[in-house]
């Protein structure tokens, strides 16, 4: 094409809410990626992957207001055999696919039935709010059929902080409470509808014990009530704990009994934390919050769950209790390395820069790329013969770390340099490995 | 939920052309697109990652014919305020969102630029067509600015036969021509329009050289360029190939370097068969085709591709001319386990199933768990102390390979029992390793 065509060019811009990373970042999140996928493993899990789409028409079934968020897809030319089909829409969730999943697969999984899943979710947000409309999840369930072990609540509990550790972001504090304590006390109270007092407690950390307090007087709850709800709220020792009730002293056991399985966390790791209820309906026992608490500008939960009695209802007449936990990764990702708290990897996987010295001597150069290879090493073999300075300066800007020197004359050695330290010395590209620092 | 409620149940069905798999297939699945990525990276390319969707208006800006297999995306409760927004589309292949990408980042990437791409596209096809409507390609590309060493010709094509190989799915051929000779070919045939020959070619292997002779006798084209056109598609041979013109001669010296350079590869893995054209009119030199030798059923190629003049002129006025090739990786992967040809992999990633034998010992099982975890291995831990015999009946269930033991009594040995072989010995969790077979 010569330069002097006149091309019709469209300029990209980005879209606001699609996150996108330049691949030095891409690897980072690649590798952290790895390692939550990892930990899951290392407990068992198995991963399942659903497609992007569902029908409108399960998503609809699950109920929940959610219909503002969702995303439906239409064919840019559609023709009238399309209206046959049921409308399709992508997911805003993992739990609706995971669901309908366990639903049509009931038959065939092995209950209890202990699963991670770890893709994109997509949410119709109006762009101008700012919010991701695409992220990834990083989901851990275990569900059952009838009745779930407690001991459940504690293993993904301490999965999830095992993953967040393995991503190296500053200490990490799970918070844990249980909803039957509060509920208890509520019904003690006869308060006959918790849902306005729960949500109001869940704002505690954000608007403080006044407001608090000012809210609840608000709901119409007498001081004393307003009181012993907030005293509740803010107990930091279970032990001191009086049941007002079967339904409180239940939560008191089972908040009691996830916190001793998890005691081989480390000090501060976990923390019952009874201010912590969750806004969702959705769960009925154990409930999780995430803090990382050495990045204050992290502001609202890493990674959060709970316990709820019946995942697929609305597909299936089973009853299916789980428990379970989601990483909200892509906003993790995106406000750490925001606050420079997340590195940029090299810009290139390779271990190795493999010299292209000259055109005659491509075979040497290639065969002495693919023995390194083989072994496990990750090379780039140049792709010219061009000044070794030009070559060096290439490994340079990808950061890749050392560049090797296949033989320049007949019968010479092979060399290898560490970029870091600069030391060039000789090496065999059956034997070669990376020096220890 | 009593079991007297009448629930409203929406019972699920699968989605045609959106492939899902159960937690063993997956596994599979997994495991062979890790294989891939390995390989891709073991050559230095760094992953991108794009968002599933792209404006509308970058997808129509690139051209070509693909209107009619686009999804567009709308709110289910859209507002007046959407209008203001550019509409959105999901992505129907990789290519569109990398030349968009490069455009964007021109400035912070580093050319030669080398990247690879692995993720789900959408094709918004009409279901009772029987396609795929959601699937994984595997891309491989490098582009450079202005021009780009034919090396990478070789490279690429190196680097999707290794990938293949990995996968362990019988003998892969990579099928390789320039579309240079018989472009020259025509031309000096003074054929002004090249493209319907070069679709009646391009189907020799389906429809049979009779058909294809006839063909193109209706096209006009004489009898002895019918037969110099045919006897060009069938040549075995590029060193009896004489050149017609220096086109021609270009695409003969461009195809015998890159055979050359896959000299080191088995024989019969990359052969040069001038019967492939690739029906895109993209690509300007080298063009790829796969076929699996021990899979007849799979009928077309597994993974296909080529050189190009110009990926990114839609979006930026640069010249960026590339090579690349693109695994169509759900449909291998459908076909290969619908033959058997690809087996499903434990119902677990676990290496070792925990027992446990009493709820008094959950804190020695889970601790014995924590301690093989930290080694490397992957462990499961039995979530009731119900009968060994059940809790055995589990692992070999989810394909667990092995038992472990804790001390039933204070004192007691730990014990591992493989799966395979019913053998049970004693067992040091700091120490273990599974035994060599």
């Amino acid at each position: 094409m010569s330069k002097d065509d006149k091309k019709k060019i469209y300029k990209p811009r980005p879209i606001s809410g699609y996150p996108e990373w330049l691949p030095e970042l891409r690897r980072t999140e690649q590798l952290m990626l790895d390692k939550i996928r990892s930990v899951y493993e290392s407990y068992g899990y198995c991963n399942i992957e659903t497609p992007a789409v569902e029908e409108l028409e399960v998503i609809a079934a699950k109920g929940e207001d959610v219909d503002k968020e969702i995303y439906v897809l239409e064919r840019l030319q559609a023709d009238p055999d399309d209206k046959k089909e049921a409308r399709l829409a992508l997911h805003f969730d993992q739990t609706v696919p995971f669901a309908r999943y366990v639903a049509m697969n009931f038959n065939e999984l092995i209950f209890p039935f202990k699963r991670y899943q770890m893709q994109k979710v997509w949410r119709g947000e109006r762009p101008q709010m700012g919010r991701m409309r695409e992220f990834y999840q990083c989901d851990i369930d275990v569900i059952n059929v009838d009745a779930l072990p407690l001991s459940f609540d504690a293993e993904v509990a301490a999965i999830c902080y095992e993953a967040l550790e393995a991503l190296n972001i500053g200490r990490v504090q799970l918070r844990i409470s249980n909803r039957k304590i509060l509920s208890g006390l509520l019904e003690s109270m006869d308060i006959q509808d918790p849902a306005p007092v729960t949500r109001i407690i869940d704002k505690m950390e954000k608007i403080g014990e006044d407001e608090v307090r000012k809210l609840l007087s608000e709901e119409g709850l007498q001081d004393s009530q307003v009181s012993d709800i907030i005293a509740l709220a803010q107990c930091k020792d279970l032990s001191k704990l009086k049941a007002a009730n079967e339904t409180m002293r239940e939560g008191i056991e089972e908040l009691s009994f996830v916190m001793e399985q998890l005691s081989h966390l480390p000090d501060d790791a976990a923390i019952a934390d009874l201010s912590i209820v969750r806004g969702l309906d959705y769960y009925t026992g154990t409930v999780y919050e995430t803090q990382l608490l050495d990045v204050p500008e992290f502001t609202g939960s890493v990674c959060s769950g709970g316990r709820y009695d019946d995942l697929a209802g609305s597909y299936i007449n089973k009853k299916l209790p789980g428990v379970g936990i989601s990483i909200g990764f892509s906003r993790l990702f995106d406000v750490l390395s925001q606050l420079g708290n997340i590195q940029p990897s090299a810009k290139s996987p390779a271990h190795v820069l493999m010299v292209l010295p000259s055109e005659d001597k491509r075979k040497l150069a290639s065969d002495t790329a693919r023995a390194i290879r083989s072994r496990g090493y990750n090379v780039e073999l140049y792709h010219a013969p061009q000044k070794i300075k030009k070559q060096m300066a290439y490994a340079e800007k990808k950061g890749i770390p050392f560049v090797w020197f296949p033989p320049f004359e007949d019968g010479g050695v092979h060399e290898v340099k560490c970029m870091e330290t600069g030391t060039q010395t000789g090496a065999d590209p059956d034997s070669w490995t990376p020096e220890q620092k």
